[in-house]
Parts: C-alpha cells; structure tokens; sequence
C-alpha cells in the first residue's frame, strides 16, 4: 500500500519492501508482519490506538522516558492501511501544528517588550525578559509535530522511519494539494536536511565483502541500470569497478546514494561498453573514472541534496589510490529529452498546420512558430514521409515516427540516417538551452551542473535498452568533471544559470561557430 | 588562551591542546600554529579580517559556495586571543540576532492573515498564504547567527568548530552574565542537542589497537582518575578492562565521552583495588562490572547529556558477551560532599556560637539552627579539641580538622576514628536528601540517577588521593543499575525527583529504620 516506494526496478513486493524498511528494528518488524496480516481485525480500533501513541509521543513531558511510546507508534503506523495512514497524517497537520492562542497572547507581550527595549537603556535584566519573550514566540511558532519529529530524530530508528513518513506525505501530496500537509512537509524536509548533514554521512567503498542485508539494498534501489542478477552485481563490485555509498550512522546498513564507477581507457560512448566489457581492461592502464550509475535509496528524502559531497569525495579517493587516472566524467540518461521533444514537436507541427490552412497573407503570422527542424532535415523528413509515416509537415513526420509502434525507426537504418541529425542537434538544445526557474530542466543535467559539471559530449545509440530509446532515443551524455573547475563552475551555475559546455557540444546549437582544432 | 579547556589533567600546553582539537583539519592546524606564534603582528587587522569572513559565512547566498569561506573563518578564529574571540562572539550575539523591523511587519501581515483565516470558510488558497506568512514569521524569529551555526553544522569539521566556539562562549558566561550572549548560547545548545542525536551516535570499544591520536585523546581527557603514563593506560584497556566511547561521525577520532569499566569479583570498595590490582582476575571468574571513571570530553557540549543512553548500551553489550556477569555498578566520586559540607559547618558553627553568647533566654532561638552531629559525636570532637584542632563546639572543631594543611586528620588513626561516623553519615544525607530544583545536589549522583541508578553502598577511605581526600574526605560511592529497573527508577527520579536508596545507606538518614538482615 506504499505507492511511492516502487522506484526499484525489481519486483519487491510491497509488503517485503516494507519488512526490509524496518529491519534496523527487528522486534516491531515481527510484530508489523503480523498486523499487516490481511486478516486484520478491528480497522478502527488499531487506527485509535495508533493515533493514542501519536499524540502521547508528541504530549509526553520531555523529561519522560518515551522510547517505548516512539516504538509504539512507529509499529502501528506500519500495520495501517494507506488510507488510514492518510487520515493521520492529515490530522497531524491540522491538529498539532500551533496553539494560535498562545502566539497571539505572546504576540502582544513581544510588542510591548520590545518598547521598552527600544525606548529605554541597555538594561540588562529587561534585554535578559525581552529575550525570553522573543524566544518563548518563537518557540510557540514551532508547529507541536515539530516534537515528535525531533522526538523520532533522537530515538534510535526513528531517522528511517522519518523517511518513510516523508516518503507517505509526499505520495499523499501527490494526489491532493493540501496546505497544511504541504507545510508539514517543509518543515519536515527542512529538518531532515540538518539531521543528515553531509559532514555526518559516511563515504563507504560497497564491495562483494559487505553483508548480503547490503547488496541485496544496491540491487534493489539501482535505479538507472537495473542489476539483473547476482553475476551482474558481483562484476560491478570487481576488477575495473567502483561502487560508492553514503551511509548515516542512524540509518545503518543501507546507503542513502550510491555511485557506481568503471575504469577504462577512454570516456564511453555507449553504455554497452560499460556493462559487457568482458574481461574489463587491467586497472592500471586506466586514465578515466565513469560514473555510469548514481541512485537515491530515499524518496522521503527527495528534495534534500545528499549527493552534493559525494561526488567530489569519491573523485578525491580514486585519484589517492590511482594517480594515473585523470579523466572523471559519467555517461549519464537524458532522462526528460523525448518527453520534451515531442510536446514541442506536437505543439509546433500544429501550429504550423493552422499556418498553412490560412490565406497566404496571414501565415507566419504566430509569434510562437518555429520550425525546430533546419531546411535540409524538413526535406529529408518529407522525403521519407510516404514510405514509414504521413505528416503534413517534417516535424508531424518525425513526431509520428517516433512515437510509432516498438520503436520500428531504430531498428531501420534508413530512418536512423535520417533521425540521427535533428534528434542530436536537438538534444544538444534541451541540455544547454532549456531552463526551468533558471536551471537546467533535466533533471540530471541539474544534478550535475550544480555539482560543478559541464556537458562535454552526446553519444549517438549509446543506450539501445527500450527505456534508453523512449527516454532520449538512445542518446546519453558525457558530464566531465575537473577538480580545478569544480567550485568554480558549481558557482556560476548556481548564481546566473550558466552552463559550461565543450565547443564540441555548443557547435549543435550554435552552428556560425566552428569547434578549434585541438579540442579533445 | 583557552582557559575552559583544562579539563584535562596531564599538562597540555593550550597551545598543544589547541592543535590537537584542530587535527579533523590538518590544513587549518599548520596555519592557525603559525597565526598563533607570540610574534604576530597586527592583531587588530587580523580581527576584521576574522570578522569580515564571519559574516560572509552569515550572509552570503546559500547556493554559493560558501566551504571556503567557513574554513576562512574557523582558522581566523584560532588565530584571535581570548579577548578578541570575547568581542567577537559578543559582535556575533548583538550585531546578528534579529531583524527586528521584518518581525513587526510580518507581525502585521500574520494578524491580518489570521482574521481572515478565522473568519472565512476553510478554502486552501488562503490558508495555503496564511501558512506561508507564519512560517515567514517563524523564520523571521530565527536569529542570523543560526545560519552560522547551521552551515557550520553541514560544514566538515564543523561541528567539532561548534563545540570549540559554544565552550569559548561558556567561559565568557562564566565571567559575565550578557543576556544577549546568554541568549545565544541556549540557541546554539539547543541546536547541537538534536545535531548530536544519541541515534547518530557510534559505541566504540576502544582498545589497544586503536590509533595513537585516539588513545592520546583518552589520556588527556580521563578527568577522574588520571591516566599516568602509558603502561596505566595499556591496563586498563587490557585483561579485566574495558573501555567504551561514543564517537559522532562529524567529530571522527574522538570520542565525545567514554566509560571505564573493570571485570571484579565484587563491588569494589575502594579505587585502589581497581586501579592496581595487579594481575586482575581471570574474565570468567567476574561477577560484577564496575564502571570506575566517566570523563566527557567537550566542555562546549556542556548540559547535553550524551550519556544517557550510553551505560544502558554498555550494559546490554557487556551482557551479551559474559553472561556470568549480574552486578552493574559504579565506584564514583563525590564531588561535591566536601565543599558543601565546610559550608554548612561553618554557617551552623556560627549560628551555634552565636546562639551562645546570647543570653539563655534566647538561645536556640534561630529557625536555621541545627547542630550537624549526634550527641555522642559532638562529645567525641570536643574530647580532641584540645590536643588536634581548637573550636568552641564540635562543629567548629570538625571543620577546622577538615581544613587543617595537608590533610594531617587522614593520616591520624585517633582521629580517622573520630571522624568515620559524622563523615559517613552526613554523606549519606549529602546524596540522599541535599538537592537543588528538585534534583540532587551533586553532579555525579544526578547523573546516574537520571541514568536510572540507585545509591547502593558508600565506602570509607575509598580514595586516598588527594584529590579524593580534599573533594569528599576519601569516601566513594557504588550506584548500582538494575536493568529491569533503569527506565522505572530514571522515570520516577525525573517526575518527583525521588531518590532510590538500598536499605544500607538509607539507615545512616533514617537511623530508626534498621536494615533487614537480608541486604547485600
């Protein structure tokens, strides 16, 4: 019943995800496994109960020794139905977030303090009252869940259970604006992102030594490139291989993020090479470091930037144990290229349409038409047109062959000559050039660039996985990282948006340009 | 120039110990030992530049880069002698407190917004903006300084800064009581309670493989009983030994606190047996494990409690690995016993003579008046007065023995013989019925109380020491936790501030409750 917990490509139940989840707390997972029984009784009355421990874990006077009660209500909020736990969440919202009476009562007293203050001297003993005042305000603009969150933060546990609450808000969220359960969630996002503080996570080298309750955590929240058995896992934990976790010492055994590397002799093109090159290359012959996989653990901590260190962290220790490696860069997904293209090839091709139905003297008329296809690409896309896909213009064309069926135009040559041109310049548009609020609008670009990044290069069939067609038509990018631009780049990005990129990259978007002879 | 961080015994220069505090950070410690050389020049520069980089770290964008800045920063402070590190902090608290113009104006907007919000039906747009004026208020409330404390917090090493800066800020308090200081001090108290979550907090065994710059650590810290040299302490981590310390991953190599425990045969009676029993008994032959020495090791974390769960883990710990062991006890000093005592002697010997010289009509007219001993010892110290110590009534004779150079009455047996009955009695009273709001006076007992301990046994001439003869006439104190007890007795010790007490110790208060037979 936990919808939001699926980001793993493999089949875990949700139930068995659950189980996993709670497994730094044995004795309540026993106990969750049997409420969660399908055979429940009394729906209402675990329900009351359950909402008993809430509010005795947010009441209880905090010199009360309350562990149990926190273990109480972390087990009963397992055992509840999605719907139930919905209901609670909502009544946490509303009905433990200020006592208004109270902040308007201090209100009045803040005011009248802070005459005094101004009016008068610098008085000690009224600074001293006027400084409990303002701190007794603020403390009552605390929303109450605020203590059961810190509560939950100090109780050994309650870090993950955190995240799973989150991750249930979020979900709730996601269906159903609600603004007192949206500010619940900023506050809690807000104070998990202090709780997990970079300098407390913990750069953990993930090898084929570590406990299987581990492994079986990579294989299970791999989210780029699915693990699919234990040879795979085994070989990307081998010779030519990396893999990197962030662990918090609360939450033990389970990685909150986890890069995976591979030595090679050059940047990939293709993320074939990465996963089949059988026998990968001796580790001292390699010059390059790639990161071909970073994957959250966490949806409740989605939002909470874990990884800003990590990669910086992990270049630092490969460069110590191999100085003969020089190149850091990824080979990442594009993940919201397609997405993108096609609503604007559909938006488009139809503007375009309306154009040409009107008298000649009106056409060209719209301020929002434009052709994203060059002269010679149109005429080629139209040249096709009648033997794989109708279109009343090239851009209806392409939008039609790429959403035909199977993705048939990868497998024709034909139609992959014709594609490869527009499909590249494009792709090179909507990582340098299309901006959401200022950054970067896919997703991974973002998370790159604002890590000190830039685009370097895209690969043409470098991801040929069904997932890799429909995400990017087969496209990945190479992010490369240079220690000494790392900060620097991280900071222009972050303080006007701007986007480092190759002359080789660039030249898609800005044609008049020509790259230098000696980029490599 | 560090005057709160002698807690050490062994003679660390400030200097060392500074550098030593500094060793997260390689970098900054080379630098902050060259700042700190006698011959630096331009102190007053130097204090703005300190400054300067302060509020940077304060006020610059949070999405730039601000790593170097912080490091700029927490150099520069080390840098600053005590008297610039005094204006400084007290810079920090006055000139980055509030603002307090923003706080009246969101104050207008949030009684504005809650008229509305109390009147009109429940519609999301509105309370979605009355959410956001209210936590704009909340924020607006938070001191400047947070943001410092804040990014420190997620800064590496910065945490370890923190506690450098909170113990700077104490001796300051000590020496004069500045609201605004005060006031900052219970923020950053707050702040670095939750950070330093007892969840986040890592039981190490610290052994004789440790790294030498860890055990360094615990030799300059042990504040009980002083480690001599390092075949002191090689035994006391060895057979019959052990040694537990809570680490913090952000404060990595040093434990936060540590515990001292030794395998016995019995509830030892005195630290001697402790310290040099020498070879200790075989492992399996012990019975009890007795916790001899408790030293923190951040006088800036001073009233967090990061022992609380630290003895209930070490008892789970040192269960699992030898069951055979069933007493969990402490030998532990009094701290307090004495000073307390030569007080309330000196007040009562006054009163008393006073009293005196009062015509008889008036005598024993005081409300305060009480005589501190038993007839029967009162005779005793007047029988010796004139041979040892001179006093017009037993009292005074007592504290003028206690007070007598060198502790010569420990060294006499005519007047140890004296003496043992109202020092052992009145001890008993210190730690049984002598409390300050509500909880006992001395700190160490208020410590294992709140623990969940009992007061078990006191023992005569437990320490010999001078430090043991001057802090409680040589008299040491077993608490002893009963694991089924802890979370009653630590309840009931929070709620009413009751005292659990063996029958043995409550009869030296209570002497006309006999103890049962059956006490062991």
């Amino acid at each position: 019943m936990r919808p939001n917990n699926n980001s793993s490509k493999l089949a875990l139940s949700p139930l068995t995800n659950e189980v996993n989840q709670m497994q730094s707390n044995p004795q309540s997972g026993s106990r969750a496994a049997q409420h969660a029984s399908p055979n429940r009784q009394k729906p209402q009355r675990e329900f009351e109960h359950v909402r008993e421990s809430m509010h005795l874990a947010i009441s209880m006077n905090k010199t009360e020794v309350i562990d149990s009660v926190l273990d109480d209500f972390s087990e009963g909020y397992f055992s509840l139905s999605y719907e139930s736990r919905w209901r609670l969440l909502l009544g946490l919202a509303k009905e433990y977030d200020l006592n208004r009476t109270q902040v308007r009562e201090l209100i009045k007293q803040y005011l009248g303090g802070e005459e005094a203050q101004l009016s008068g001297p610098e008085e000690e003993g009224l600074l001293a009252s006027f400084y409990r005042i303002e701190r007794n305000l603020r403390h009552a603009l605390k929303p109450k869940y605020e203590a059961l969150f810190e509560r939950l933060n100090m109780h050994s546990g309650g870090l993950k259970f955190l995240s799973i609450l989150r991750a249930d808000i979020l979900s709730i969220l996601a269906e159903e604006n609600i603004a007192s359960l949206r500010a619940l969630d900023s506050d809690l996002k807000e104070k998990l992102g202090t709780w997990l503080s970079p300098a407390a996570l913990e750069l953990h080298q993930i090898t084929w030594d570590d406990p299987a309750s581990l492994l079986e955590k990579i294989v299970a929240y791999e989210a780029v490139h699915p693990i699919s058995n234990l040879i795979d896992l085994k070989r990307r934990l081998g010779v030519g291989r990396r893999c990197f976790g962030y662990l918090h010492p609360a939450i033990p055994g389970e990685p909150l993020i986890f890069i995976e590397v591979a030595l090679l002799k050059n940047v990939a093109q293709t993320i074939q090479e990465v996963l089949w090159d059988d026998p990968p290359i001796p580790e001292r012959e390699a010059t390059c470091a790639l990161f071909y996989s970073i994957s959250s653990t966490q949806p409740g901590l989605a939002g909470i930037n874990l990884g800003k260190f990590l990669i910086k962290r992990v270049i630092t220790l490969v460069k110590r144990d191999m100085p003969h490696v020089s190149t850091f860069a990824t080979l990442s997904p594009i993940p919201g290229y397609i997405q993108w293209l096609l609503s604007k090839l559909a938006s488009q091709s139809k503007i375009a349409e309306d154009d040409m139905s009107q008298s000649s003297a009106d056409r060209s008329g719209s301020t929002f038409q434009e052709n994203l296809l060059e002269p010679e690409e149109e005429k080629a896309m139209m040249d096709i047109s009648e033997e794989f896909a109708a279109g009343k213009n090239g851009m209806e064309v392409m939008l039609n062959l790429l959403t035909s069926m199977n993705q048939e135009w990868s497998k024709s040559a034909e139609l992959l000559s014709v594609l490869r041109t527009p499909l590249l310049r494009l792709c090179a548009r909507y990582l340098l050039q299309e901006k959401k609020r200022g950054k970067a609008l896919d997703s991974v670009a973002n998370f790159h660039l604002q890590n000190g990044a830039m685009v370097e290069r895209i690969n043409w069939m470098a991801d040929k996985s069904e997932k890799g067609l429909h995400q990017s038509a087969g496209i990945m990018v190479n992010y490369v990282y240079r220690l000494e631009n790392i900060e620097e780049y991280a900071v222009s990005y972050f303080s006007s948006g701007h986007i480092q990129a190759s002359d080789e990259i660039r030249h898609y978007v800005e044609p008049m340009k020509k790259p230098e002879a000696t980029t490599d």
